[in-house]
């Protein structure tokens, strides 16, 4: 069901939506990437300080990187989660080193925002909110796709690898549950609803207990951490990752590459919630 | 499995993954909220012409709204999706014009950064782009959900009324395909793979069709209208909407409201793609 492609053929892959992705042309808005070069190297804040009576040249994308620790990234992750959730912890652990280290526009920005992003979106449980928050990192930072397709590759391989990781990977320095070991999962999906239920019957543990909650800062953490490692990578131009097409996508309908863990008899019944 | 309370209750709600969303006091960052005002009021621009040797600050949350035009709105939306997809599009709908009436923070921020959201998160499948870019529209302009539940009530809503719509309900001035009429379906989802999909087996249609092109291009343009016809109620202190917690939610699952629509035999088998 799988194929590798070469990674210039992820533009084509947005015709999967069929949308074109002229970004810079749309609308009534024109985004400044052509010219923005702080996204390409570890630069300096260019619009710290506007000149008096020109308007602040804010409106830049991609927005500069310099290289973060990951560790202390997924700590500031880790520890976030509980007042952030899983997308705005993501967001924050990264952008909040970037306001100190860079500037703009990140110190401007309201990153706790992608709180809505929790649990699915607001509990819904639909794509998990540590790639949700993910993705738009990737987005703000590397930019338009028509200009280096890389931003929708690192998003949707840091989806890939979240299904298949052993999750969570990264331990705290000081959790706050699960001190003596966790028990550890594969979601085979993006989906806050599969990834968390299948923690929750491996483990046993309930959705409102301390070790679930531990769990998912972890996994918040770990996903942190992946993509500050691959951003790393990817600002000293090592970052050379091919797309992987599944059969479903090949055929043009936005999916992901396990078909018959949803069309077929692999979906469990819906549990009785455990109670611990 | 359904029941109507209060929605004061939303906050319990983000219990549901057990985060206390305290956002203001999170990390090294501190959100504005409390001292921004201009979220609660059709206001005018206090951020667009920073004082010299001042630094800009663009720092707020929320954003400030006046109320926009549905039609118009739906108008960018559906001919925007050309270029942005559904995500972009409908960030880029509201965005732009709030760009032009309002100025700041809005000027400054690449919103097409959201075309990461398109077909599902950049082709997976997952989360409708056009709801992606709807919470994240209620996010920034409602602001933290300690302050205001809103934010989350209004973008989990959106998600509810999406799946129990008949799209797509909005019609295109000048429709670039289904000029005759449109075939309508329910999705009883909010992930882009079964809203498409349910469509597609319908109408026949395959996704690198114009036909299914314009569908997807009108359910965005559908989402934005409704988005800003609850936006224009909300800052008219009109927005008295409930939330709905269903019973996975209740047992604090994050989840959808129809469960055995995975957890049965309601799911079809894999379909060949459709050629036209």
């Amino acid at each position: 069901m799988e194929e590798k492609i070469t990674r210039r053929d992820i533009l084509a892959k947005a015709a999967v939506l069929g949308v074109g992705i002229a970004v810079g042309s749309a609308g009534t808005r024109i985004a400044s990437a052509d010219t923005a070069e702080t996204g390409t190297a570890e630069s300096g804040n260019k619009n710290d300080e506007p000149k008096s009576g020109e308007e602040p040249v804010m409106r830049q994308w991609p927005w500069p990187y310099v290289k973060l620790d990951p560790v202390e990234t997924a700590e500031l992750a880790y520890n976030g989660w509980y007042e952030l959730g899983c997308g705005g912890t993501v967001v924050m652990s990264i952008f909040s080193q970037l306001a100190e280290k860079v500037g703009e526009p990140y110190k401007s920005f309201p990153d706790e925002s992608f709180v809505i992003f929790e649990g699915g979106l607001g509990g819904w449980g639909t794509l998990c909110g540590s790639l949700n928050g993910a993705a738009m990192v990737c987005s703000l930072i590397i930019g338009p796709p028509t200009k280096d397709e890389t931003s929708v590759l690192m998003a949707i391989n840091t989806m890939d690898w979240y299904s298949h990781a052993i999750m969570p990977i990264y331990v705290p320095k000081e959790p706050r549950a699960n001190v003596d070991g966790i028990v550890h999962t594969v979601s085979d999906s993006p989906l806050c609803h599969v990834s968390v239920g299948k923690w929750e019957k491996e483990s046993k543990f309930a959705t409102s207990s301390p070790e679930r909650k531990d769990r998912c800062a972890r996994v918040s953490a770990s996903v942190a951490y992946k993509l500050v490692m691959t951003l790393n990578e990817w600002i000293d131009g090592n970052y050379h990752e091919e797309v992987t097409w599944f059969g479903p996508q090949k055929a043009l309908m936005p999916a992901q590459y396990n078909c018959a863990d949803c069309h077929g008899k692999n979906v469990p019944k819906a549990p009785q919630p455990e109670k611990k």
